[in-house]
């Protein structure tokens, strides 16, 4: 990956809508649905948030999280650790 | 448990409405109503606020707290640590 | 009681409105009318806010503090220590 | 006094509207009129604002501050020791 | 001086409107004009905002600063030492 | 470069705005576009913020951050080094 | 000079509109048009934010920074610290 998040930035690999990773379905009737994606980069870390976070992680996170950007053809999205709600374990 | 929340969120499996454990009862005309529920994963927690809530605890949370998300056709609340205001002893 | 308070809450029973404890009586045109109440659980305190208050202290807090709940009967309010302005002494 | 204050607070007791102590008067026309009183009960202070202020001092106060109650027929106010401006001394 | 400030508070005698001291005028047209006063009382200080002011220190502050008060017959202002632009010297 | 940015500042020449340097372009339709550019100068840093930038950093950051600035015919942004999202590798 | 900024703060001699030192010149189709000026004065700092202008410095800083005043029959504008964009080296 030729992007290096600042701080405690992470960078997401927004999974397809359609996808359905290990039987987690996010209910269309949620009032903030959280999404899932994948870890690609991650930041250094700051004196108060540390990363605990690392490439490969499959992550949920809030669908208003994170600042979209374009590379090689796909779409990631950048955003600070703090934004991320959960690692999905397969 | 697939979901490991981040940081001092818990995911919490909320009680069915109706259910009524050792006598408590959310009164429907309270101002803000507390929810009842149980813990089902907890996260590593932070330096301010490092984790005091278990798997299996019976906690009870503000009526607005959390984000919904479903998994294996179960529906959960992640919220964090902070947002829970009691645990209540069976 | 069943009910554990989480970091720096406590767990209030209201006094009924009527009762008059040791003269002191809350004016009924006050901006802001404290109440009384009887702590009946006190959670374990945070970094920044260790307990002072402990059970079965007489407190006066603010109207409109709290959250409510009902156990076995009883209507409680949840607050944080801080809502509490002070301990009365009989 | 069976008041205890907790925290920061202080216990005041207002001065008649119109005492005249040591000669200070607050103009009427003050865009942000400070109030006169004694303080009879001080707190336990806190980390971050340990207690200055003692029974029997002499205080000013911005005309908004605190919390009104009333014990034993007579009228106090409950308020932080920041909301306090200054010591009058005699 | 019978007024004591508390914590980081001073105690300011506002100079007449029309005094120039040293040749400092301050300028009709300024957006926010501060105004020259001599500091008469200042507080203990904080342990964020320790006291680098001194009595008959004169000052600069801001035109909004300030809680007016009457002592004896003067009109003083009440301030934070942070509200204080600066020390002119004679 | 004859401008030295304060703290935790950074000041960036931007990226005309076809480049296009190692296959990363930002969607025209992305909610929050950000943008490329090089650092040309970097602070002294914070105790809060040391720097991690340094010059030549090609850079990302948010459309509407920074103050432009002109110097011997080209324009700059300077921003503080949080408003950088991440570092380009080319 | 005979005004001793407070703290953080620095008094600037705002350079006449047209001048253009070292080339620098501010573009009047700036978003936010930072200043140039010279720092005349400058405060002890504080714990936070210690002091790392010095008078003589050639100083940048935002449009709407300061407080302006007059001494002597010069205009000046007094800014905290963190308002300095940058130092200018001649």
């Amino acid at each position: 990956m030729k992007i290096k998040p600042l701080a405690d930035r992470v960078l997401v690999l927004p999974a397809p809508a359609e996808e359905k990773v290990g039987g987690i379905i996010i209910p269309d009737t949620a009032k903030e649905k959280p999404q899932r994606g994948k870890v690609v980069a991650v930041g250094g870390g700051t004196k108060d948030d540390p990363m605990v976070l690392k490439e490969n992680d499959n992550v949920l996170y809030g669908k208003y999280s994170g600042t979209e950007l374009e590379c090689e053809g796909e779409k990631f999205l950048m955003m600070r650790q703090s934004d991320v709600l959960a690692v999905v374990e397969d």
